[in-house]
């Protein structure tokens, strides 16, 4: 991996104003083949004709770039479980993580998968309380219940 | 509240061996009329006939017992989200949060609401994958693309 | 510290019924001279008779051990907050992260320096709010207000 | 709730420039009865002119603005705890979570309430003490004393 | 997925009295043979004769199974890092989270690579003061150094 | 500590532009000779010639400071893990917890010790899949080992 040394970090004058992830963003016309592929499903499978920074961040690590795609790709596809629903979890489990990328970039993508304002509202509300009972829970220092384990 | 103090803490011979909360628990025959009014609510908007022991533990403060319960019944209860949806998002923090007492209630409740084998593997699936690209997003310092801002 | 690899782990026959911490803990007529310093010191500082599990499972690391006795006695000792505040205040923490040994332990140390039952259900409702509302700030991704920066 | 949805989101050329919440913010003029009932109601309580951002972001659902109002009002008001501890316990539980807007905003809240440099320093060194310690805690795996379970 | 719903949850007399995953966990001898070709490769991989509970209770959705076995068995794989390092990080991370099972299955592994007591010592060490650090950082709100952008 | 409170906040023009922690930065020509002291071992100890945000901010309280400085130095100095490897985890337990903060400056800390892109790489993918695998195992509430505890 430590061929990717050399890569360069956009030595542009804008790099000094404005940071963009530790290693820099890879941009499609600089990409690999290899990343361009993971690029182009991407975009294939998102219907859309751009990547967000998230993937050009990763794209320092091709094996990771795939991998974390393939699996993103696999794990959020509908199932048993319509693919909003799916996108409103990630975007629950980011909002309690208070990671603030994952909240922008999901709360974009539960929209574009039909999450109306309403939907958030009420979303968040339930990511609110589960928190809020967590600790009321673990602060009593609740017992499981019996019922609970059979 | 200091009215709360002479609660007595069950002193069965049991309580020497099997711990059930900081507080106890506080049982039906035991209970407050105030207590009550909110056991049988519970049981009543639930269509059960018995109460789980967090309740039992908050009820050493009437007041939290009563302002939780009436926020849970009124995010918990269907809207633009339906109440399985609803109840896997309350699972789906409570797993990312690692809260054991948590995690055995709500996936009992998720059950009771219709959730299968098949979408509580779908689920866990999403919070794995939420948790780790979190923290891929953050690792490499990822900033958020001008497009989800807008 | 290899030194330490001899360290005997408790091979009674209890062992095999009862796991209490990663490496054992150590009893203090088992202590080196330097660790019983720090139960003898933890002993008379909290005026008490025996050294809970937490300090007999540092004991593999003396420097751990000593670095951290001395700054939970440098911290906790009574300032410009008094000493019953400062236990919440680690109790609240303790809670928030669902320590389930921390909850334990520091619970009892509240109690011992003055926590009623009906502080502790206020400040359960503290902690569980605060949970709930960080969510809720993080999720709708509020910009911090300019006077709070002033 | 969908009537929610026709809520402007200021159009304004700056709504380019800064973002302000997922939904936007929305200011007392604009907003409806229900909503100016509750701002009447933060601003008589705290003694303030003003709404910060967090308040605004929750307008947009109505039924939680009320209730986490509600909710905020009973449980942070001094009861067996004083104001200022309970702001303060907000901020602890803040800082351990890490939300950027909850620490900003209950810093200016604590202070105002009466936290001085020294006490904000204090706290500070409890709850870093407490993170600490949680994770030796559970890091050595240390089995809950069986005095602390009666 | 909703073929395992038939699976049978192992109504043995014990299972009244141990609680083991909410689904149960499936043993070599009644696992499926596209689960039982990655607990060989597990087994293979880990030059050991047995299945720790994790697997177990994964293999209940097998694609999940199977993308995460692939999944771990590629990343924790020597590469620049070697295999104790990461273990130790793996480690430290279920620590932070406080992931009893993680931490328990983690220990073990991180011994086996290579990880002596002292080792252990002082990875608790850094776990603890990291997170003591993280709090007092964003409690006193700290700027990003420019130096650090850049 | 009081003698900390007429402690002046920058007022300088720029104070309205620029944030920079709670209670501003002590820079080296305003620093009392004790935080001075401080500011000296840390540049020599790291063979630097600046003292990063984070201590600048800490210097307000100057018991703090010290005790901080005083743990860190001892903690990740080279013992039995050298101190690359103890920076790399500083950097993963800092990632896990999403401190942004923290993130750049042991970023910095991490690479000046020797990390390479192919190691940042590999240490991301670990805390990332240590972050999935955490929250699977308590999803489905497997149960540790009987072998791990032994």
């Amino acid at each position: 991996m430590s061929a990717l040394d050399p890569e360069p970090r956009a030595p542009s004058p804008e790099r000094y104003d404005l940071f963009m992830a530790t290693l820099g963003l890879i941009e499609y016309e600089h990409a690999s083949p290899e990343v361009r592929a993971v690029y182009d499903d991407i975009m294939a499978t998102r219907q859309t004709d751009w990547i967000n920074n998230f993937w050009k961040a990763l794209a320092h690590d091709p094996a990771t770039l795939r991998r974390t795609w393939q699996s993103v790709k696999e794990i959020m596809a509908a199932g048993e479980l319509d693919a909003l629903t799916k996108e409103m979890v990630y975007l629950a489990v980011s909002v309690s993580n208070q990671c603030g990328y994952c909240i922008a970039s999901h709360t974009a993508a539960a929209r574009k998968a039909g999450m109306t304002q309403g939907m958030l509202a009420e979303l968040m509300a339930v990511v609110g309380m589960a928190n809020e009972s967590n600790r009321l829970a673990s602060g009593y220092q609740v017992e499981i219940d019996e019922r609970f384990r059979h």
